[in-house]
């Protein structure tokens, strides 16, 4: 039974493998999510005296490890912040490179807003500088495509519960071999057994304990399921709906978006906010009023909605996904326009 | 549907809470086994000058993250031997505590052999000379009833897996209010959203990323299952088991017996080894001939068969749960008489 399990563990790595063209499976570890497998990518590679370029657009699972990092273990941290639709520009990045410069580290995505940051420029300009680049493909992975040879990604984290369709408590971090790594958990492998210290091969360096089965199984179909009606459609389709919803959303008054309409330039986020409402009240009228689940708030991005100039009243979020109908967008459009109405109406009563 | 998610969440905290008599369940946090649960805690607390009491009986889930400690961060460990048949003395534990002790750490029960450890001691001594006590109950929770109030335990890891019979991606680590701890990963808790530093209240401090949701709903299940018929009715089931199947195997000729038969010193595993054979053999022929799944090897536990002295041959484990039947129990021993005979006539041709 334990090598069955076994078997469907690494039929899982290889299915991940080829999907993000990592080449050699065994350089993927699983992680309980895409937090743990940043955290060991960044508390691994970086150390005293280090420089990590970043962004604004990043999510707390990226900036509060750079921020420990910062404090307790000098590491030295450049933040390139995005213009107000949360942009990065590329050169930008390539200015701030130092002589210590170990690693670029940036979303594929953001999950605030959807902007898409240009991903293959980075990959190029840490090449071009012999610098690591680590991507957090939370928001986008199985969304948008990544071929971590292609994109120079030397680092690759990501969650198997959004875009990739697995079940919550799953994820991993893929390292290009060759890549001197310390490994955040020590513990039991499998593997040299009688070793009391862990062993450096992967994906056991980085693998202790017992690894979450069920998910991962969850996770095989649910690549599985992206595969059988491809990626390109999914997104064609995701696409669609998208358009249709933010043309809908604008053409309604007191509403303010803040994504990007472009197909490579959004991930497919919908994030807007209506008059001075606080997003929060926002989500809770569209939730207990009409079965539409956004959400309010601040998304655990803080510098992001710095970034968009809504630090005070947060962004409601629209997540589309390739099981959204046309129903339900028109529908949603329509619970929009009756909401922006009705606080239209409260405002002048 | 994330409030229901969160409703799950903490219904599920209180459910383990009481089962382990915690009292607050907000002091624990959710893991994705027993073995980060255990790096949390030996990593957050174990600091340069420190010293660490712990014994031979512990998997490489304690031993390595001491090993690692102790060789990069200036963390002294001392272990204490188990007689033969890994039963430690608490005034060895006792005798080995210095000016600069900061914690014992014990597992619960040997993972190799089952025998009990005097965790209640351990619990008294580290309460009278103010030194933390860390159970790993990795092997035992579920099987043997722990209170940490009663038992003087100030951190308890466990993995939600084996005796909670909940789904593998899961466990937990309790920690007593007032235990100050650094955390091992640091990302998104869905609190204090625009701070750049982890929050220090718990359970988010030792929680960052999205939880193995459905894990944990089906840990909540696994509970309900153990709390409906009673821990010690599936107790007193498996002591049934244990001593029917002990009592048949100690008979044949040629098998050695590494375990404990007392109630209260055994956890409910019977190590053997038959003649000179590799325990790795046995247990071929036990899967493959028979469909019985058993252990060999070295379980993760070098210092464990270092004890017992099997540190060449290792161990076959036959660990019993609720679920094994009388039938299975005798159906085990004639295929073990079998195999002893069968290796008797072998060496004799």
């Amino acid at each position: 039974m334990s090598i069955d399990s076994g078997m469907v563990v690494y039929e899982t790595r290889e299915l991940i493998s080829k999907f993000f063209n990592l080449g050699n499976p065994l350089q993927l570890c699983f992680t309980k999510n895409a937090t743990e497998a940043l955290n060991i990518a960044l508390k691994g590679i970086l150390g005293p005296n280090t420089h990590v370029i970043t962004t604004s657009m990043e999510h707390n699972s990226v900036l509060r490890p750079l921020k420990y990092l910062e404090k307790y273990h000098g590491v030295e941290i450049t933040i390139v912040w995005g213009n107000s639709i949360g942009e990065i520009d590329p050169d930008s990045i390539k200015q701030c490179i130092k002589s210590n410069t170990t690693l670029i580290v940036a979303t594929l995505s953001s999950n605030v807003n959807g902007t898409v940051l240009p991903i293959e420029e980075f990959g190029r300009i840490s090449k071009e500088y012999g610098i690591l680049f680590l991507l957090d493909a939370a928001q986008g992975a199985g969304s948008i495509n990544i071929d971590v040879k292609k994109m120079d990604i030397d680092l690759l984290a990501f969650p198997g519960h959004k875009g990739l369709m697995g079940p919550q408590g799953t994820g991993g971090l893929y390292i290009r071999e060759g890549i001197k790594i310390n490994p955040l958990l020590h513990g039991g492998t499998g593997s040299n057994s009688k070793i009391l210290y862990q062993p450096e091969m992967m994906p056991d360096l980085l693998e202790s304990g017992t690894l979450n089965l069920p998910g991962i199984v969850g996770l095989n179909k649910g690549i599985d399921f992206i595969n059988s009606i491809g990626l390109s459609n999914l997104k064609c389709y995701k696409q669609m709906l998208f358009e249709r919803f933010y043309e809908g959303v604008t053409e309604i008054k007191r509403i303010r978006v803040y994504s990007h309409i472009g197909k490579e330039k959004n991930s497919g986020i919908l994030a807007i906010n209506i008059g001075d409402y606080d997003s929060s009240e926002i989500v809770d009228i569209l939730n207990k009023q009409y079965g539409i689940a956004a959400r309010g708030g601040f998304h655990c991005a803080p510098l992001a909605h710095e970034t968009l100039g809504t630090g005070v009243h947060g962004i409601v979020r629209f997540s589309l996904g390739c099981f959204n109908t046309i129903e339900e967008i028109d529908y949603t459009i329509k619970a929009l326009r009756k909401i922006s109405y009705g606080i239209y109406k409260k405002n002048r009563a």
